[in-house]
């Protein structure tokens, strides 16, 4: 079970997280690609030390909201869809080459991940882009009750298809994250937090918030690096589940 | 004798350039990275263009200077102008994918191109960008009479280098542009832009604009599509030179 | 019977508009505030040639999005859309002290303008801000079936409300504009044009596309200037219901 | 002797500074407009932060450049310094109207006041445009030894000027401020950073980092907050200094 977390979302003189600190903790890096955080040479930064610790490289794209954090929607066209991720793999891609590295996958931010989740012809905007990018480019989605005609669509586009898990957050009958203006919404206790890495790792999913048990198989898990609680979140969740092969 | 132009200028609701117009009498397409000018969508379409009429494409890196039009000189320190070109690289790369196109040359745009023919660590670092980002990936720069330390510093950071020089525009004896702002510096009598078009392609340089003759060795001829005199001087040199084998 | 126009929407090297032949015939400028078009200087441009003829000087204030022209809905708090209209409608008068001129209205664009149409909060919050930067200016929005309602909560909010309607354009039997996609939206025709104005003007109202009577009693009727038809027909609006008073 | 500070550069997700612990120590608050830091909502509680504690609003207006947070010069004509400033001067004014407060001050930021300091056409640009903006507005720039032609420009203009200087910095014999590339450019120790303020307060000036005394008479001094450390060092001051009458 892989560790992916967003890094790289400083701009400018404006720092944000604590990139160094996590680094050497996670498997995957979901790199800010200057649409929603990141400026050249922030990417620059990030994509060194993802190389010191040998971490995946994944584009994190975003519609181009930089004052709104890329968390708010913006109606875009497929082809727009389309436009706006080829731009950003691009550009992180340009950047890896002064490393030697190269994208494995593509994780979409914010509003366009919620976005894509919600609406096929978005999703399918995203697959393609994808896919146009690169044969053997992966597409990191979160892991859903309808993970099997995720598959599907991405199978028959011809991507590799990810999906990511979260293991401090609640997750409700419909196999949706639970909002966060509810109670219980963020797990903080960690033990609750390794609990849940553990069933996402062992299991192949997770107890509902009321108790109903959600098949969502995960091949990876999102942590945060905000703060020394999530920091220590994450190698509770290493040091249980191991470092993966 | 190869025709460049700067094209994909356009940016969100506001039209410049006629570029339908130009792609099907140039060569090879300077196309706006998005820092100066262009979004997604106008590169998509740019390199569309380019695509349907066979024309090279070219990365046109700027400044990041959107209200500027990359006009402005901005102080960066040289791994700065390495990231900011990588970037842009990428970018344009990564939606000439969707074409399957690649890029085949990067010729910087405005006060960038400036500030690199003023300062060798500038240009350096163009030049160290342009290897980074592919092998056989060329730098066009403006022909100059220190041509030969420019082929030189190419040669040794391991880029080819192609030189660019102007039929529309008087040279003064230093082998510099004549400024703008000075009378003559542009001409406007097709005949005297033709003339000066075989001139390079013939003879490899152009007499001064008092007379001095400059050996300006040029690999294409730098051309603009603004106007209907602009896209009738292009016809008139494409006439006369004839198409590049 | 006022004619607005909205006006200096250029941005940096684009052009936009033709301001200049537009400003002698109207009597309202809704000058773009830089959120979606305009930057400083043609702000400046802009407010100097409203001077010149005399045109009042209205705020044309939008979401922030200059890629895709403040035409994309993006979702905002009632504190933000306040916050937004504050800065700008500062800023413009910032700029008119340069020309010992002052703002006489609001009125907002595009999707901030069809998103406070469609949703009660957003209105407040735009009828707040109005409120909040000067007792006596006004705010300017379409009117409709529902004019009495908004003149109530203008009343309430404490500012005087202008109502606006369309010369060229076709209404739906609910008072709305037909949308832009269907056949007969937009009036082609000059006598249709003027016939429209005229019913406006004098009549206080239209007929729909399909033949209702719409009470729809107008402040002013909002011009464009975009191209040859366009003028002409301000011209004959113009010449047709003379110079108000 | 007032203390005045720059707040209010967070900027959309990324926040920057601790302005609620720095607001309820100093007299002053320089709040960032919108070009190298802030938006709407962020000056927005800014203004109700110095609202709360009755501090003077400066404006903090700045080359528009969020990336490189104002500190890299960009070429500018007079008349677009003249733009620029009553834009944001505007902006911030009328963000003021919902905390019914004023603007009392402007002091330009970052590269804008280093060009302002070097160019005598950029400073008359910057004064023209403050009394462009309104009658009493105050002009705060950094004493130096020609402190009497700037107050004679000023008064020529008819503006009132303020004159600022540093406790925490160390001056050279031409009453400029030491480069922070060289030792000894910032005092670290507190006792050093309260004699200088003292010594501005009750002597007019201070000696050089080499001993020779400079006649620099200071109406404020410029105070940082962003870490314990320099709140330390301004509750010294006022500890010694007391509040201003």
């Amino acid at each position: 079970m892989k560790l992916n977390c967003d890094l790289g979302e400083s701009y400018g003189a404006w720092q944000m997280g604590q990139d160094d600190q996590v680094m050497p903790l996670i498997d995957m890096a979901n790199v800010a690609c200057g649409f929603h955080a990141a400026d050249p040479m922030v990417i620059r930064e990030t994509l060194a030390l993802a190389a010191r610790y040998q971490v995946d490289i994944g584009a994190h794209p975003s519609y181009h909201d930089l004052p709104g954090f890329g968390r708010r929607s913006i109606k875009h066209t497929p082809e727009e869809i389309e436009a706006l991720l080829l731009y950003q793999l691009g550009a992180l891609e340009g950047m890896c080459r002064r490393e030697g590295l190269a994208l494995t996958y593509v994780k979409p931010h914010g509003a366009l991940n919620n976005d894509m989740m919600r609406d096929r012809s978005t999703l399918e905007a995203v697959m393609r882009a994808t896919r146009l990018f690169r044969q053997d480019l992966a597409l990191m989605i979160p892991v859903t009750l309808n993970y099997r005609e995720h598959q599907q669509m991405a199978s028959q586009i011809g991507i590799p298809l990810l999906l990511e898990a979260f293991a401090d957050r609640a997750y409700d009958d419909d196999g949706q994250l639970v909002s966060r203006r509810q109670a219980g919404a963020v797990h903080e206790s960690p033990d609750l937090i390794v609990r849940q890495a553990v069933s996402f790792a062992d299991k192949g999913g997770v107890f509902s918030a009321t108790g109903t048990w959600l098949e969502l198989p995960a091949d990876s898990l999102c942590v945060h690096g905000d703060n020394a609680a999530a920091l220590s979140a994450i190698r509770a969740i290493r040091q249980t589940l191991g470092k993966p092969g």
